[in-house]
């Protein structure tokens, strides 16, 4: 099968073997499958990952049990153990002996096929297409910030980056009771949280410093930290959903002199992604800049990269 | 009179005018001073600050109102407006235009006089000697943490960083339910804990890492950080104590991948301090390394950075 595989730094189409399906995996028909950020950082040597790469992704389960065969599924990708400390006491997301689709000790999903865990997988409900399925891995990051902070009316909180994430935690936040403001770099991105009716600024444009109770940094760059650091109050809450390879020197110091707490943020809860994009309400339809063939997935990854960029899918399937 | 003044980075005895004693202020007479980790970071850049470095102290009210006159006393180091949106929102430690006795436009305590606002002052029992005394300013500091995470019997919390700061925490949280540990490099201070019942271990003999559900950073040491993210468990939390001219490159993708939360963590409740104090459950006298004499400033800030060292005093009244 075609794959897309980056070994070295470099990513390459290339003739791969179909996945072994290990007991307790599924094989899966990708249909369609999104490039984040997290690809760009691997590419760029994010965690040493070899292999094939991409873990945003829907696609249609074509060996399997009957209760998913032939059935359209997303699948979450953090594969675990079930039996280690972390898994035994309910973090299992934390597993120590996980391997993460596309990013950790496991194939991805730019490929014709892949294998994942039956458990992992969750059945796309007809009224979600394919374009909008893709969005469910992110969506579902996007949503696991309402789990860590406790929203109220009163609390001020920012979206610090409208890019890829950005865009999705601002939609999903718009939903909740808080004083929600989204800042950015690129005008377009604002223009589409505008007509969302989600407030929105360029980062050259703010006057206030070190107010926001709550700032979440989806910046995806490592100077964001150091901007969600200026932006929040003393006492205030910084939750980090950026993992790039090289933070550089960042100044810690405000955090311990201001009391901050920084907290980081990762994967999220798929049912509630699922359940946002079947009641339609998060665009992501006008979030998708690209659609390119896997077959020009090296050239979609740089694509990927460009500023005026936000959503690239890769089309893959029938 | 006489001070230890801080400029471009060196230390100097000299000679000052006696501190001006605004409305609000009463003047005190130093009796006793402690070197802390902060003014050594001084010493090397931290803040940019010049004047009269010192901020723990113990000494009697010369000039004030009748309630404190010819009193001991301590005072907090901040120094607040009580009229911004952070003093008004009851976050006056955080006041956006406090000064900071000895760290931040103000002058310090190691000098024979300092001027600090009345409504800093606490009242010394009698019970509370001034070689006691002198350690409030730091134990409140370590009691901070009591309020910043929710101790319970089932948490393991390790102390990281036996220091000055380390081991008033180690104490405080010995009297706290939880499964503590203390974790230095420095096998002295080690014996100090152990003879309290507190365990402790050598950094370097730690055979288990990322399973302590709480790390509190008092390593005073910009790999410090480093080594808490390490010992911390998936979703753990990090109460950082370590302010350092310069944290360096610290890798920070653990802290969004492993979604730790890291609090940064400053002054605290004097009461608290003054009352355990009182009760005779810290020991500080076995932390007391040196005496100096306030002539022998200078010399003292760089005894006080030496390894085998603990608190090193300054005498400054009689």
């Amino acid at each position: 099968m075609r794959a897309i595989v980056v070994e070295s730094g470099r990513a390459e189409l290339r003739d791969e073997p179909r996945p072994v399906v290990s007991p307790g995996d599924v094989l899966v028909k990708v249909a369609l499958a999104g490039i984040c950020g997290t690809d760009l950082e691997i590419l760029k040597g994010y965690g040493n990952f070899r292999g094939i790469i991409g873990h945003e992704f829907v696609g249609t389960v074509v060996q399997g049990p009957d209760a998913l065969l032939n059935k359209r599924v997303v699948s979450e990708i953090n594969c675990v153990c079930g039996k280690c400390d972390l898994c035994a006491s309910g973090l299992s997301i934390h597993c120590r002996r996980r391997s993460v689709i596309g990013i950790v000790d496991r194939p991805g999903v730019f490929a014709e096929f892949v294998a994942v865990p039956e458990r992992n997988c969750h059945l796309v409900p007809a009224s979600v297409d394919d374009e909008s399925a893709v969005f469910v891995e992110p969506l579902a990051a996007a949503y696991q910030v309402t789990r860590q902070i406790k929203l109220e009316p009163r609390l001020t909180v920012t979206v610090l980056g409208t890019g890829r994430l950005g865009l999705l935690v601002a939609q999903v936040l718009a939903h909740q009771k808080c004083k929600l403001q989204a800042v950015g770099r690129n005008p377009r991105t604002l223009e589409l949280l505008d007509r969302k009716g989600i407030r929105s600024a360029l980062v050259g444009d703010l006057r206030q410093w070190g107010d926001q109770d709550v700032v979440i940094d989806c910046s995806g760059s490592a100077d964001g930290l150091a901007t969600a650091i200026r932006m929040v109050r003393p006492r205030g809450t910084i939750l980090m959903k950026t993992t790039v390879q090289d933070f550089g020197g960042v100044d810690l110091t405000p955090i311990v002199v201001n009391e901050i707490s920084l907290i980081g943020s990762r994967c999220g809860p798929f049912d509630l992604a699922l359940d946002a994009l079947a009641r339609r309400e998060i665009d992501t339809a006008g979030m998708i800049t690209r659609r390119m063939p896997l077959a020009a997935g090296v050239e979609a990854l740089e694509v990927a990269g460009q500023p005026d960029q936000i959503k690239v899918l890769l089309k893959i399937g029938d």
